[in-house]
């Protein structure tokens, strides 16, 4: 039975999403849909959820992604595997971050009339085009069959951290909603004893929060794998007045 | 494996909706339930959610909704059948929008006693009743088991749109949470060229809010086939200070 | 097929819940996920919120809890089980209301070397411990497997009703979704003609909020068993200005 997760930025009070499983329920009844959120913000945020729970599924499951807010104006509709997944969505770099994990992944773009005939709307894809699609994959219909590969997926700049000698220059990239500040900043690049300066002021380093004080801040490698700053019981964003994009500065 | 949707306004922090899963699936082992909301707000809008979502779902599905704030009023507990679906709810009007499908409902005053057995509680109707009352549903028996046909569920008015010569008066009869704004037109009401009027400001028409520029609003037949108003990428409820019931004029 | 219900603290919008949802299915297949909340607030109402839910499920239901803020703390991992189900989760005391319903439960210290080997996070035992533990369990595996017996689970004082003659002194445990106030005073406890004065405001008596008029309060028995107070289509912790704490009288 084929795992179709399901992230969307609609809510769930206008029965939006709801729709969208009825349609993959009608086309494929024997999937299993598993809700991640339907509270996606920004696609960058979005693209860094998809990479946090992806990878933690089953090969073969079906990742159905929709934050869409250029709907209807001429944006791919995206459908692509890799070596473990499928992923269908909009072609507006939600799908950013995957290359991160070094996977490849072939996208297609998905042609309204390779998918079941249903009347398509201007404005609400999840339902009439990336739903269907996702459902078909999940009775065995592969992305090649909804269109011609493209090869160039629109992608998001998140920023990489770079390293010169002894420093590391990275930044904020996310921030979670305990207010955990989630940086660019791979574990692997960290080796030997090391600070950490966000914004000019050091930060402890430490195994995870609950190592220092209650209201203290501290930084660890996260469950991401990439170094974070958190506050024992606290919000760090608020304690460090940090944004997506704050600096961080690793030097050895 | 018969699918049970549900939808309240219990918030999910409490566990309430935890429980009424619980109930459905002690006496139905083999469903599946689809979580559509736990964050339904008023009946009128439930109602249309209920439309938005439910014709979705393949034939068979049973559809549990609960916005309940007269429980144990007095007010009855439906369970209805169509060509199509069940619907198990309470009678406070939330079927209302069912019937714009041109959809004949019958509806049955489900009895406590010919539900299993179980301390029935005053304030927990959702656990007690209407659970039990879809999970029976689900495993074969029909509404019309639970008690007797009733002709006069309780009907709230949703304004429709009005047709006169070359005018059609209607209004907002909801909001998403975009902030786009649904009218009671339908689309098959328009033809040849028309404008739109909301409280006497023409609305430019299009396919979709992504063909204007940003921040502007546009008018264009919304994927539930009503004429929408929306601001690409902005919220037009904020836009034109607009609320459910602000009335909508098209001129042919 | 087992079935694995799901309470977090961690929101949906960055994808944890996600990530241990995918764990999940990668270690049991064939497991029935049911999301009961991402909400969870402070550890005592989610205790509260457990026992409202947890025993409306089939027998053999694995119950995952994780709100977590000392997670890597070194505080304990909990694996258990009574007569009908499992439980898994942080010792933080989020299993203290279970001993209300008399039930005993037989509690071992997860080891990480007893799980499927993985790589364990300092910062995300609900992906790297609880999430796996509560997927063996759901295969078939016992939580003794996982570690010794431990008989000093964290336990929060969660007070309870006193009764001296014809005084019951009782206080406000928990405040849901809808303002209702519910006491520990079980119902069980009250018996005859009594009052119940709210932080020395009587309340009046009845089988529900629907009995009195629009925004009057009123005091019931409650679908938890408990004595609540509520305000009929209104909130009562507004309406009395309570708090969790706030003391209930009852005088026989």
């Amino acid at each position: 039975m084929a795992i179709i997760t399901i992230a969307t930025d609609f809510g769930t009070a206008d029965g939006y999403t709801g729709a969208v499983k009825g349609v993959i329920k009608s086309l494929a009844p024997n999937c299993e849909i598993v809700d991640i959120t339907n509270e996606l913000t920004t696609i960058p945020k979005a693209a860094i959820a998809l990479y946090r729970y992806s990878a933690c599924f089953p090969d073969g499951t079906v990742h159905l992604i929709i934050i869409d807010p250029t709907v209807g104006a001429g944006r791919r509709a995206l459908a692509g595997s890799d070596s473990r997944y499928y992923y269908v969505g909009p072609d507006n770099g939600v799908f950013s971050m995957l290359t991160w994990n070094r996977r490849s992944v072939d996208w297609y773009n998905i042609q309204e009339d390779r998918l079941p005939p249903r009347e398509i709307s201007a404005t609400f894809h999840g339902r009439d085009i990336f739903g269907p699609a996702a459902a078909m994959i999940s009775i065995g219909h592969r992305p090649e069959e909804f269109g011609d590969k493209t090869n160039d997926p629109v992608m998001i700049e998140i920023p990489k951290a770079r390293k010169s000698g002894d420093l590391i220059a990275g930044e904020i990239i996310d921030i979670d909603s305990f207010g955990n500040l989630i940086t660019n900043i791979q574990g692997g690049m960290l080796s030997g004893n090391y600070k950490v300066m966000l914004e000019g002021e050091k930060v402890p380093l430490g195994r995870t929060f609950a190592h220092v004080p209650l209201g203290s801040p501290i930084t660890y490698i996260g469950s991401l794998g990439f170094l974070e700053i958190g506050v024992n019981k606290g919000r760090a964003d608020i304690y460090f007045k940090a944004i997506i994009g704050s600096k961080v500065r690793v030097e050895s």
